[in-house]
C-alpha cells in the first residue's frame, strides 16, 4: 500500500504533538515539509530523511511527497498547527487526484488558535471564528466581509497571519473594521512564538491593538462582550451561571 | 506549589492526546472530569484516582479540582477535545478566583472540529466558524445571529452540539437559516464518535442535511462555495492555484 500521512505537528514543541503524530513520524521513511517546520522535526527525529520546498512552492511540496509514496516509501507531509486549518490537507487531496494509487491519511494537530489560547488563559471559550489576514490566496474584500460579519455577531476571533513584511498595516486595517462594531475597550490578546523558547503574550484593548505592530509569528485574539481579565489572563466565560460561595 | 492542570484530551482516543497531556496525566495524583470522559481516562490511566460530577454540575466539578489542588495534590481537570473551545478552562479561571493559592496551567488539545475534519478529509481549509447549537448557556437569538453572519460571509462552519433529546429540531432550524444564504447543493459533512470505535462519517448536501437527524455525539460541517468532493472526501481548497501536469 502506498501511503502518505498529512500530519499536524502542533505549534512547534515536541510535547504538543499528538501521540498519533509522533508514532506516524517514527514509522516514516521520509518527512516532507516547509523548510522552517522541517528544521524543528530534524531536532526531534534526527535519524529521518527530510525533503523541503520553500514558501509558495506548496504544489511542488505535495508532488514531492506523492512521488516518494509512489515509490513505496511511507511518507509524511508535516504542517505546523493542524493539518487542515490553513494546512496542506486540502491541497494534498487536490493533487492526490494525480496519484490514485496513494492513500492519504490526515492526522489532526493543535492549531495555533488553540495553542495560543492556552497561553493567554481561556480566550476562546465561546463561538469563535478563525480568519487569516493573508490576501495571497483570498481577496481582501472577502477578508473584510468576514471581519465585519464576525464583529457584528460578536464572535470571538483568532487572526492568523496578522502581519508580514509586505502587509505591515493589515492588522490596523482589520482593527479599524472591527472598531466599527466593537467597543474600544474589548479585551484582545497577542501570542508570539507559541510553544517555542521565545514564547510571549500580551493582553490589551482593541484600541491599543489597533496601534500595535505584530510580526508574522504572532496569533491575535479579539474578545467578545463577555471577555475579561482574571489574574492577568484573558478569559471568555462560556456562560455558566454559578453561585459564588 | 498548588497546581491544577486543565487538559484537553482530544476527541477520545489515547493516540489523539498530546504528549504533554499524557505526561501531565501520568504525573497527577487525581483526575477530575465529567463522568463520560473520566471513563475513557480510566482505561488509559487505570492506576489513578478519579473524581467526577455529572453534566450541569460544572462549577462543583471545578471546586472539586481546586479543593484537591489546595491539599497539595497535583490535580488534572480533563475536558474532551480542547480545554478552551467549549471546555472548562474559562470556568476554571472564574472559580479559581476563590483559590488564589492554586496555579492553573492550561494544556490545549485537538478539538472536535479538527478531529472530525481529519476524518472527513479537509473540510476546514479556509476561514471557519465554530458555533454551538446548545441554547442552554446562550440565547437562541444570538446563535441564530451568528449562523446568519457566518452564512452571509461564506465561512466554513463546524456545528457543536447539533442535537440533543430536547433539541431534536435544532439542526433543521439552523439549516433553514443557512439555506436563506447558501445554495442547497453546498457540501456538508457529519462525523459521529470521532476517534472512537464506532466512528462514522457521511457527506451530503445542505438540503439533505436539513432532513437528516443527528445525535449528540455528532459534529456537523457546512462547506463554503469552494468545497467539493474528492475521492469520497470533503475538501475545501485554500485557494492555491497550481498547475496540473
Amino acid at each position: 500500500m502506498n501511503k502518505v500521512y498529512v500530519i499536524g505537528m502542533g505549534p512547534g514543541a515536541y510535547e504538543q504533538m499528538t501521540v498519533a503524530a509522533v508514532e506516524a513520524l517514527k514509522g516514516c521513511d521520509v518527512i516532507v515539509g516547509y523548510t522552517v517546520y522541517v528544521d524543528l522535526m530534524k531536532k526531534y527525529f534526527p535519524e529521518k530523511e527530510f525533503m523541503t520546498t520553500p514558501m509558495r512552492k506548496e504544489p511542488e511540496r505535495c508532488r514531492l511527497a506523492f512521488e516518494e509514496a509512489k515509490k513505496g516509501r511511507v511518507t509524511a507531509m508535516v504542517c505546523s498547527g493542524d493539518s487542515g486549518i490553513y494546512g496542506m490537507a486540502g491541497l494534498m487531496y487536490e493533487i492526490g487526484e494525480e496519484y490514485p494509487e496513494v492513500e492519504i491519511e490526515v492526522l489532526p494537530g493543535v492549531t495555533a488558535a488553540m495553542g495560543g489560547a492556552a497561553v493567554l488563559g481561556a480566550p476562546l471559550g465561546h463561538d469563535c471564528c478563525l480568519i487569516s489576514l493573508s490576501d495571497l490566496l483570498t481577496p481582501w474584500e472577502l477578508i473584510e466581509k468576514r471581519l465585519r460579519a464576525a464583529a457584528q455577531a460578536d464572535f470571538l476571533i483568532a487572526l492568523y497571519n496578522p502581519s508580514s513584511k509586505k502587509r505591515k498595516d493589515y492588522l490596523a486595517r482589520a482593527c479599524d473594521i472591527l472598531l466599527e462594531y466593537k467597543e474600544e475597550s474589548i479585551i484582545c490578546g497577542i501570542v508570539r512564538n507559541i510553544a517555542r523558547e521565545e514564547e510571549s503574550m500580551n493582553i490589551l484593548t482593541l484600541k491599543e491593538l489597533r496601534n500595535t505592530e505584530v510580526d508574522m509569528f504572532s496569533t491575535v485574539y479579539i474578545g467578545n462582550k463577555m471577555t475579561k481579565i482574571i489574574k492577568h489572563k484573558m478569559v471568555t466565560p462560556r456562560g455558566y451561571r454559578y453561585d459564588r460561595k
